[in-house]
């Protein structure tokens, strides 16, 4: 598996679930960019067929519309590949507790889905996008990977360190190997929920208004989405473990009070913001979120946008890109 | 919730999942036994109606035949009842890659299912069998609740940890109380699979020949059902916290090795012993296992029976009890 992913070795097929969501379609755009071969699947429920209008025009692009929850689907989807970045996911972190379900079946019975499939065709190498969300409410920042045994604070947390345990068992049991990628919130184009969404989504509707959940001062971190991208390939290029667990951030973190500044002065705009109180935005959500990704800096990777410039280009897409609201409004 | 369990107050209908199994069949007798009123939800699998044959003499048990993946008949069978014992498992560890449906079944979603019921019937508190396994196999002993977060070795331990953080998510979305228990290895009346059933059983069929998994130095904790029922109606009076994890077992180890010297005298024999090698029974086996329980202890708790004793004392239940043995052989 050295040859993972390196543009100058051979040609693979890599088969990406939500492949066509944010993360995932800027994933398949770097992996076709490389001549490597890609299938594609994903249910489109949050994913969007534009987001592959780039990737479709390369013949190495196999798109299937598809739920993890078909486990005979899933496995014949699988034919013929030989790795598989599980991107798909329920990642609506805010609203878990109104569909508890949700979580279950899109993060921890999927996973499960695509561990079967994986081992019905072969194929032992597994990336998966897991979250800071699973530290819940931690004492100790930056928080490491090997932090104290954490409590659960969110039914998506709760969901994703199901996936990896899973991942972990499968690893030990059938001799899979995994990099699980506990990312921060990723920003950048096709972004297409989350604060910065909501707030332009906002300020487009009423300049003069804007309602902030919590009381600001929830700190939180970001990355910019190519840089998680180059994060990822660098990590299963360099980290040869059976299990290979990375924390992916910035090394640092802003409050959301900065992050409506800057987004406000970016758009030139001085609205009344009205902070809704209390240290969360919602229910199991972390009023702190700042990863210690040292030891993804020390395989040689840095992230090249900071918070507040992943934050401004993130933006600019939302604005030359208002399809994205409109579909979501 | 302070009364809870305490003979002298008021009487109260509990849900005990998995009640006709070997820890939940004795924790309902004495929940009957001090007053309490007991329902019982068990798809006798693994479970024996002969385990409630003292308890079917009292008027506050009932008894139901059911599945924990149906459900709208655990949530008709929850209607009234004011706490869960969630123990309904499967427990079979040792031949989890077999089929790793079972262990996402009867474990992660069975745990989602007990707390979707609950929440239909407006019930905040649960107890939970968890387990030492969710430590995989950890650089620290003996391994307090809080040791570094752990990567799973077992099928059987990832799908215990999904349950964990079901429950721990759901305490903070929902404002439910839980208390989680990870267990050592029990011992002790109706104990139905484990080491000491299967030396013996094999010592029943062939008296001159023992065969061993692993290298037999092993080390593992061990725990006597009397002591762990005590603990958890401890631990249930005292501990107040949201979420409460405590780890449950002795202050002591033994190697297999000793495991079967005390059985083997006990009995009489001297077989020869085939030690089947590796430092694992199997795969996701963990090679040592001693639990940090000053948690436990700190609440004034103690177990009453040495590991040497509860072994003799599980022994010497089989020898009067041979029908577990033809029931599993």
């Amino acid at each position: 598996m050295e040859t993972l992913l390196a543009a100058s070795q051979r040609a693979m097929k890599y088969f990406v679930t939500g492949g066509a969501g944010f993360i995932g379609s800027n994933l398949v755009d770097r992996l076709l960019s490389v001549g490597h071969e890609v299938v594609v699947f994903d249910n489109l429920s949050t994913g969007q067929m534009q987001f592959l209008d780039q990737a479709s025009r390369s013949r190495n692009l196999t798109m299937l519309c598809g739920d993890l929850l078909d486990r005979s689907q899933l496995t014949t989807a699988m034919r013929d590949c030989e790795f598989v970045f599980h991107l798909a996911a329920n990642a609506d972190v805010r609203y878990g507790t109104e569909h508890p379900r949700k979580d279950l079946e899109q993060n921890t019975i999927a996973t499960f889905n695509v561990l079967e499939a994986m081992r019905s065709n072969g194929i032992k190498g597994i990336a998966f996008s897991s979250t800071g969300s699973i530290y819940g409410e931690p004492q100790f920042f930056p928080t490491p990977e090997n932090v104290a045994f954490p409590l659960q604070t969110s039914l998506y947390g709760a969901s994703k360190l199901a996936g990896e345990g899973l991942i972990q068992a499968y690893c030990e049991g059938f001799g899979f190997r995994g990099w699980i990628f506990r990312f921060v919130s990723i920003l950048g184009e096709r972004y297409s929920h989350g604060h910065v969404f909501d707030f332009y989504q906002q300020l487009r509707d009423h300049p003069g208004r804007l309602d902030v959940l919590g009381d600001g001062n929830q700190r939180k971190s970001y990355l910019y989405v190519q840089d998680c991208i180059d994060a990822i390939f660098v990590a299963i290029a360099k980290c040869q473990d059976r299990i290979n667990i990375l924390n992916l951030g910035t090394d640092e973190y802003c409050s959301v009070k900065s992050s409506v500044s800057w987004i406000v002065k970016e758009l030139g705009l001085n609205p009344h913001i009205d902070f809704k109180g209390g240290p969360r935005g919602w229910v199991g959500d972390s009023p702190f979120i700042f990863l210690d990704c040292s030891r993804m800096r020390a395989l040689g990777w840095a992230p090249k946008l900071s918070i507040r410039e992943a934050v401004v280009r993130t933006l600019r897409y939302l604005q030359n890109n208002s399809h994205i609201l409109e579909r979501r409004s």
